[in-house]
């Protein structure tokens, strides 16, 4: 169906046009992306973008989960396997996927997908298995112009920063080249070093191996080890990076005195680990990772709480992150607790946290960030970046951490093309949450507005540090 | 008050209209019971029902659970004890029941019984005080005649299929008799093994030792137990069950191999059981019979998180199953993993989860049903088959797991009477549901009438395996 | 802005009409106050209140943690330091208040504050930093005048009763002087004994020889010690208390036999606790509180679940209940399960559960109190005293627990001037969930008006034991 323009805003009469009004203002906002996927290389390498399958389906775990739900594997819509076994051709593999597009009814799948191939593809056709050849055409016709190469979807976007995801052991070549030509779009990367930090994934003891290499510090104990992550952090910020992000099982910290922290990574690193060993020493990173914070400045971001590859086969076929993570029960005040007692008050300290356990966030979330100035709510993320997720988050988390302890909205995508869906949608369901406060009388028209324009545009600048802009200056000149 | 026609629909006129269409459509669909506890004697011996304290009020937990919250004990309105003290004669019974109907506003219980009263019995007074006799006198009439005998409420109610639930020591023969008589409702037996599969019931070793008189196979050991069971699935199955079912205290699975799963039998059966071994068994048993499941296709329900009897004088005075159940909160990432590990992809093998603990639903069970092509998510379970409940269940399910990994309604009740009833508020949810999709432009009206179809009647067909007519005809002659 | 007369009622216009109404009929019903934190002191005193920011900001832990999640540190409104570093003068800290405002958009204490201010002091403009000042005076000048002195306010206020929360260590001479003096309101106390009971608690042994001295009874053992806390309970009951209060980190009970309890409690005084004994010894005194509970009729409250001063310099420069505590996961069905089997059934005791565990609600709580004749469910607390929160308690526990299970409201306040305020906004967000159901057809009308009624005046009376005039006459008879 064509889009509706109002859609996702409250039925009542009197609600919806205060939610539309609010909308008005900011939905030509820029875009601040603070947190998300799309890789750099893209837009250095501006090449055309692949086939429609290539682009949206295979690629996009919200899809590939659903359809494998109901029998259908992700090699039958294009994903390709591990193994190397083929995988369906790009219009079997798009008529597959259409044929089953009926399982999406009442996600966000359907939302994103339905407004980017309205609003960036400009077609109009209800997906189906009848419409799938001409929907599959008419992207591939576009996809073939120059108007949707990465560099001029970008800028057709709106975007004004575009944060990418990054390995320490990443030399951000990609995001050098687009600096050495000059780019205007600005795109900074972020230090997200699970795979130096985290003892159980593959190859650990090989990545900080690595990790000394590409820091010019030979790692020969735990300091080295400290200050190898230091100078890549300096390298980040140089390339304009003003935020860390960090991916483990669980919310745990904690403060071991160094002479022990050093035993624990020398046992690890010897391949000596005892039990409890590689949680306890994911939980003092994060705390080391605090302190360089306090020094340098990155915004901390903590994802916790999914237990990854649950679905064997998805694991075997495709890898990781195909879409077999499942969330469980995630504890944070506890668990919490060594790193903010000793950071926690911080005035230079500054802790995003996310969750996929929605019950923490009127216990344990909303009165952490309502009373810590360190600490701050990220937006609702994965399965709960929805209709119904959006405004669970807000109604559970706004009386008691307020707004203004929020960072506004991350797309968190790795399609370039859904990132302009992801804010629209965002900022619909803001407009539609504030418009509730307005309409129940508890928030005037003219504070909405203000906030409506905070939660779109400024808390996110301002809670990433990207409206510094003396480091940024610097920070460009650096590598530039 | 006399039931209105909108009732439980919202109260903004656009979604109301929307849901008024959508129900308009399915309130007349045939009736898919596919999980429940009428006792298929009821049917087969189809007998006068009782009088209407008896019918409607001692067996129902849902009410005499509320009275004794305020003090009033079951016997006082008609509850049989154990120890055979005498309990309220009938009318006095529902005079105590009315004068206290005050306690069921805004629950379920309300809902139910008016729906029933005005929809079954045709009565239209309201409940209370003042009404009692009167009501009492008005259903008693129509329960005397022959339009109230089981078998023709079950033709006036429209219903297509009735599973009963069943323990392997059943001998089905009221279903054998309904068979041989040719009646025409369809009526299955569901396999529930709890009480040879759960040690910790009483009495297990003997029924264990009775299992195995049924099924006609010595049980020497666990190999010979683990044959029983598959005697017993047969069976079922040739009696037309599609599904089985397991009520255990946690959702943990385990896998262990056969040699220490058969150590771990003959530890318990010996009543030398160690601390968790009535724990692991259970799991094991899970798991076991999710093998079996893969071999047979019986659909394998679970309804864990339970606290039985909590409330001391309720068991001591009634027994099991009077109402002092408390819901725990209950795990199921890890839980499952061991059994979906080795079943969760299997294309024959289909696994229906239910939960007392509603912070799964977003949390751990969408995200299962929304990847595992075995995995499925019941409707809401006991306390939350409700307005409310039946709300957030769509709520918080729908956008990971959408709408078709899920089975549609189970009305999961004890009292023929209150069948419909419940279907017709499900159904009147679930357009709610979809009426506000579509009220705010996330769903078209001609997809939402076409979903609201299948969850009122294909999904709980496809779901239960109720709609493979092969299986149904091979099932039904092998009884016939 | 000005107040809305229908703020908080559900925009949609059906409902709101009927939520208006409901609310006519309660607005101007006297307060029932049965758990509060206001001083019997400021009462028997009377004297001049202080100055705005005394009065209203700096001992407002809503609005100092919010402050301090922002970086501005309690003193800079006014807190006093326990270390005695000076704070900002009133008129600062209240334009320094005034300035983040905008902190408090969408939040209880917004809705708390402003209806305060015009419905308590007539000041009807914005807060705002260029209000600030002009907002200061008016308030200053309405303080200085009699009509503002405590007692006045009490009348104006139109209070039925209010119960202080008091230690078992204090004299209840503030109670004794308003007796004495033959004061008309009605002021009881409660007994908290959580510095006698809780063995964590900082001079917890001291606190028990003072015990002694208070009760005339010499502690040499575990019996002489419950002895003195029931010669304390029996003082507070002639002075007219209804209830007792305990705030523990969990709600663990337990059921030791006496020599076991007694010797927990020689090891505990003796400082020679082993690990789990503090808990140990908490559980088992709510047991014993329980069992003089259905001696004494004391309504036993127990606010389990919050993690005290988890933010190390608010703890450490302002001392307890600076704002600093965190809520965390709470068990209540296992953890009760000790005391309610032994007085879960007894008619003469009950038990008033609160929770900072939203996700308890539907999964414990309500089976809880929907069954247990003891079981009562108190008001949403703390952050859940709130618009979002009120609602999410009803939609959460009604269906099973049902209303009359529930205790109406507990202002749970500090500030005297706050308490019409905080019953106002109950009662609105009450009589918009009995809208709610009328509108969507679960509920007449004229039950609802009775509902309405019950929840925001008999509920509370009778759930506490107000309405039990002949012990309150006796209770009042021995005191004068």
């Amino acid at each position: 169906m064509p889009l509706h323009p109002d859609r996702l805003f409250p039925a009542d009469p009197t609600t919806r046009a205060v939610a539309r009004e609010l909308y008005e203002q900011v939905r030509g906002l820029p875009l601040i992306c603070p947190h998300g996927h799309v890789a750099a290389s893209l837009l250095a390498e501006n090449a055309q973008l692949p086939d429609p399958v290539a682009l949206l389906v295979a690629p996009d775990h919200y899809l590939t989960r659903m359809l494998n739900s109901q029998g259908i594997e992700p090699s039958a819509v294009g994903a390709p396997r591990r193994d190397g076994v083929p995988v369906a051709e790009p219009r079997d593999a798009w008529r597959t996927f259409c044929a089953h597009w009926y399982l999406f009814r009442g996600t966000p799948s359907r939302l994103w997908l339905e407004q980017a191939l309205e609003g960036v593809f400009g077609v109009r056709s209800d997906l189906g298995p009848d419409t799938a050849d001409e929907v599959f055409d008419a992207i591939s016709e576009k996809l073939a112009t120059p108007q949707f190469r990465p560099r001029a979807l970008f800028d057709s976007f709106n975007i004004e920063i575009l944060a990418t995801t990054d390995s320490p052991l990443d030399t951000l070549e990609s995001h050098a080249r687009l600096a050495d030509e000059g780019y205007r779009g600005r795109v900074v990367p972020t230090f997200r070093p699970d795979d130096v930090i985290d003892p159980d994934r593959p190859g650990w003891a090989d990545n900080v191996e690595r990790l000394g290499k590409v820091a010019g510090q030979q790692i020969s104990n735990y300091a080295d080890y400290l200050t190898a992550l230091k100078i890549r952090r300096s390298a980040f910020r140089a390339a304009g990076a003003t935020a860390t992000d960090h991916g483990h099982p669980t919310a745990a910290t904690a403060d071991l005195d160094q002479a022990e922290a050093s035993r624990l990574f020398d046992r690890l690193r010897a391949g000596r680990a005892e039990p409890g060993d590689a949680e306890l020493f994911r939980a003092q990173m994060l705390t080391e990772s605090a302190a360089m914070s306090v020094d340098d400045g990155l915004v901390m971001q903590l994802h916790p709480g999914s237990v990854r590859d649950h679905v064997r086969p998805l694991f075997e076929r495709y890898g990781r992150d195909a879409g077999g993570d499942i969330p469980a029960a995630t504890e944070y005040v506890q668990a919490l607790r060594p790193m903010l007692d000793r950071f926690g008050s911080e005035p230079k300290f500054r802790l995003v946290l996310f969750t996929l356990d929605e019950s923490a966030y009127s216990r344990e979330l909303a009165p952490l960030a309502g009373v810590y100035p360190a600490v701050f709510l990220g937006p609702p993320w994965w399965f709960f970046d929805s209709a119904e997720g959006i405004r669970r988050f807000r109604e559970l988390t706004t009386e008691t951490a307020g707004l203004y302890n929020t960072v506004g909205f991350n797309d968190d995508t790795r399609a370039l093309a859904s990132i302009p869906v992801r804010h629209d949608v965002a900022r619909r369901l803001d407009c539609a949450f504030l418009a509730q406060l307005v309409a129940e009388h508890r928030l005037p028209i003219d504070e909405a507005q203000a906030t409506a324009a905070d939660l779109a545009y400024h808390l996110p600048r301002r809670g990433y540090r990207l409206d510094d802009e003396a480091h940024d200056r610097a920070a460009r000149g650096a590598v530039a």
